[in-house]
């Protein structure tokens, strides 16, 4: 390798460092732009950078905007007295995706995790107190933190902290678990079984 | 969707395009991107485009380089007498990784594909041909285009072409094929399989 062009080893080198992306793909994609006409490669470039200058984190959601207050906080059809706490921004994609859901959104910045030294302090959870305080009549608040051992955790936390805030017309839920579209009984985990018929409903 | 800030789109859809990365994979790298450091996303950036605009072919083995001629067609302590015929540059740098082969390297920019409309003129076999003509001694000629139709079908193709040149000490060699290392003979497919048998070798 010491006898490689320095500047494709440095793009190999970064593209290493992405999520998901070992050596053998870093390398395919180095030679892949290699062979790509210039200014793809440099309208990549160019919107990584402007993507990283332009972006901004909504004050009242957290969530990623390209001004102060995000898009979706200051949409008037929305409805602001639903909200959905979830994990990270990109969770707030992957619901706004499935288009439907009329409320608005609170980004926790991640979950409770002892093991990482995360606790409560570092995530936005203070925050989402405050935010459900100031409003009256808050209708629901939906706790979609990701249904592992620390989302589970972090979902039980905000719940308790919202109960101390004695609102007496406030529901709090948790997004539904069990058995995903398409999946087969016989190989799905006893914890999803178990929260599937935990979960059951009248049809 | 529709409410989620545009740069983030762009570098989604710009990611979406590269080999192996689904949209997903592309939203995961996107906001993966969006909590790192500015430095290194600027930095990922310009080598991109430094890369595109430095990287030139090597006249002589048409692999990728830093000047005219790569630094291993000007290396004096390489064997030029030697010469690996690869698919792609990135098949070079495999070889070069694994260490030990101190010949020189010829890229094809490809292999022989009439579903793809790529004939014999559309690859450098011209080029390689001449490059065998014009040195004397020339010793073997590795055909190491990847082990599948197309590039069998190519090896022999400028086997050919290579013999018809009649020059008497040239060894014309292909890489052998067989099970891979690690390999179960119970799960290789029957190609594989007999490709082994035939190639088997004293002990």
């Amino acid at each position: 390798m010491a006898e490689f062009p320095k500047v494709i080893k440095d793009v190999i080198n970064s593209f290493e460092r992405l999520p998901g992306i070992g050596p053998k793909g870093a390398a395919r994609l180095a030679f892949y732009l290699l062979n790509t006409p210039r200014t793809y490669v440099k309208e990549l470039a160019d919107c990584l950078v402007k993507m990283k200058d332009e972006i901004k984190i909504c004050r009242t959601c957290f969530s990623v905007s390209e001004k102060e207050v995000c898009a979706i906080c200051s949409d008037e059809r929305r409805d602001h007295f639903i909200i959905c706490v979830v994990e990270r921004a990109i969770d707030v994609m992957a619901i706004e995706n499935m288009g439907g859901f009329k409320g608005v959104y609170h980004v926790l910045g991640g979950v409770i995790n002892p093991l990482d030294h995360i606790g409560p302090e570092d995530l936005k959870i203070n925050e989402l107190v405050e935010r459900v305080r100031k409003i009256d009549n808050m209708a629901e608040i939906i706790l979609a933190t990701n249904p592992t051992m620390e989302g589970e955790a972090t979902a039980l936390y905000i719940k308790k902290k919202l109960e101390d805030l004695k609102l007496e017309n406030l529901k709090i839920t948790r997004i539904g678990s069990g058995l995903p579209m398409g999946a087969d009984l016989e190989y799905a985990d006893q914890a999803t079984l178990s929260r599937a018929l935990d979960g059951r409903r009248d049809i």
